[in-house]
């Protein structure tokens, strides 16, 4: 990889932020110890409250499935026991208070979607089918959750291993339902209808160079983004223009299946089993109509190779050391057995 | 502390974004093991680039306090010899490639400002007058950047330990002159603006609750903010209204050195000497005469505690286990000797 080219910096549709591009930035020393592999701090612990058998450990279940299995479930969606915002407490209006300040009642559902019933089993090894799976469980308990009007947003999220965020090392992810638009999707909003009046056209529909693609799938495609936040970060794209997830059907599942198990293996080969965050990327539920134009959703996958530093903590602008079309390369060489 | 009260969300006047509240979350069990210690994963070199005796190691000196000092000096401002911009690429127009991608050059400036000459020496164990002495560097190197008119925004930040970002643990910071607002700054600017149209005031002079203030001194008072993002956040502000850190004289600087050793001695003592970051956010260099009466600078301190997930870096809402009135309530009963 070029390391002596100059430094870039990128504006992208989507977001309508910048982002710095350093090669140059990418051979810098380091005196402290780094640690990147996502196992590498987990305990070996074998058994935990996610594992079948442990059910009566967790908080309670929402669904599982198959529906009626008793102990040979393949996914378990069911309450976080810690959950940041509460079901049980009543949607309120904003209070105001002295000096501009807003508050809001923290109502909301907070779930975790188990994605195996074995402990060492993560997302990357499940096949195609059983990836569908999960995905296909998020789709149910968004399509309960935009039952209630209080609900502005549903945030799909997945942290794994430790650097990433995570607090339990069996493989499982978070459904967050909002009484808010949280602020990088309205941006995103704001962002992608700036561009569709100024051009016409949907923003994400538009990127299509062949330099960022890492691979095609009937239905989707994978791209490392023209202003990508991150090095190596991967955004997956319905090739059919499509404003919500859960609008996602069985054969879309598993075609995205397949293609989350290919990006997730060449990561893992590549980038030598980082931890990672997934995230997907879609409108909010009650979206206008004249906003599903301009909306699109993806999934985005962010290998967690670099620490965030003051800068980017401060102001909202990162630097990464990895031009996009680099790292595009490379993922779309390395081949998966 | 309080963790069985119910979560909240708020949103500040500041930087017009929601913050979810969630004692709870708190009590999280974790299967991974954790670092928090800034210093335990630094290796013991007591000699690096940035100790005294090695200035040849360094990329070139911009200036140095005492000015004419050979061997004895107290603080240098260098060039990061692996800069994010380059301050050899002339400033050029940005580009629109199809897509609606815009690419800029990356040209600008980035500096390191070495705090001490001695190795183990960090910046909360100088004296306030010394602390002063690397505030007025800043001061003075961003009198000379902004000079330049290509340059639009400069961000003055510190990383104090690897889970901060640091890569160097010899106490430093940086100081990065970039040709565009970060978006961070930019929303800042436009959300106050916001507050001071509907109120007449500016958001940050309004700030005056008992329950949040963690220290007040000649100049400054020390908060912990309404909507804080990150538990134990804390907000240094001037009382004067004032938009530019550049405009600080050695009197407000020794007065601030107090307070920032006040702020991460407590820190240290509370938290156990975490990681932190600090940033010190001003208004954008040519703000506008309007732009001034609504833009307060001031200096933030974030202890690295908590890791950023899935939720966090997908979506730009965070969630904080800590309630503002409680950490202020700890940081200012916490007495350091
Ligand atoms: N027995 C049980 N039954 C049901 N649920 C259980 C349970 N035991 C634990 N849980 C829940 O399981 C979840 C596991 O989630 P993750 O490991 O992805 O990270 P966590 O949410 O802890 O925090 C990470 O992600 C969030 C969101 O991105 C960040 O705020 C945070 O800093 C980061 O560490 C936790 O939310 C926990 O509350
Ligand atoms: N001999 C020498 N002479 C001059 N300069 C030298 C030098 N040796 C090293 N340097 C520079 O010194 C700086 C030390 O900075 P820090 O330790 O605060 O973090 P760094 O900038 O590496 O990255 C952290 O901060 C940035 C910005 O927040 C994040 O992008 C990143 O992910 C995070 O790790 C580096 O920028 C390095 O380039």
């Amino acid at each position: 990889m070029a390391t002596n080219r100059s430094p870039e910096i990128r504006k992208d549709a989507v977001h309508n932020r910048w982002v710095i591009f350093s090669p140059a930035r990418a051979r810098r020393p380091s005196d402290f110890k780094s640690k990147t592999d996502a196992s590498s701090s987990a305990n070996t612990h074998t058994e935990c409250p996610f594992c079948a058998g442990h059910e009566h450990e967790c908080a309670p279940e929402i669904f599982r499935f198959p529906p009626e299995s008793s102990l040979d479930w393949k996914v378990r969606v069911i309450q976080n026991l810690y959950p940041a915002l509460s079901r049980d407490l009543e949607p309120l209006n904003a209070e105001r208070g002295g000096g501009g300040q807003v508050t809001l009642r923290g109502s909301g559902f907070h779930d975790v979607v188990i994605e195996s019933p074995a402990h060492p089993v993560h997302l990357a090894d499940l096949s195609p089918a059983q990836i569908a799976d999960v995905l296909l469980a998020y789709k149910k308990r968004i399509d309960q959750l935009r039952s209630f009007d209080s609900i502005k947003y549903v945030q799909v999220f997945k942290n794994h291993g430790a650097t990433a965020g995570a607090s339990m090392s069996h493989s499982h992810s978070q459904i967050l339902a909002l009484p808010v638009i949280p602020p990088t999707a309205s941006a995103r909003i704001q962002s992608m209808k700036e561009h569709f009046e100024q051009t016409g056209e949907c923003a994400i529909c538009q990127v299509k160079q062949e330099d960022l693609s890492i691979h095609e799938s009937n239905h989707f495609r994978s791209i490392v983004p023209f202003a990508a936040t991150f090095p190596f970060e991967i955004w997956i794209i319905p090739h059919h223009h499509s404003s919500h997830f859960h609008d996602i059907d069985p054969d879309m599942a598993s075609d995205l299946g397949g293609m989350l198990k290919l990006m997730l293996g060449k990561m893992s080969l590549q980038l030598k089993n980082p931890p990672y965050n997934m995230v997907i990327h879609s409108a909010p539920l009650r979206a206008e109509s004249t906003e599903l134009a301009f909306s699109h959703w993806f999934t985005q996958i962010v290998p967690q190779l670099t620490v965030v530093g003051g800068f980017e903590l401060g102001n909202g602008c990162y630097i990464n050391p990895v031009l996009p079309e680099d790292a595009a390369k490379v993922l779309r060489e390395v081949s998966v057995q």
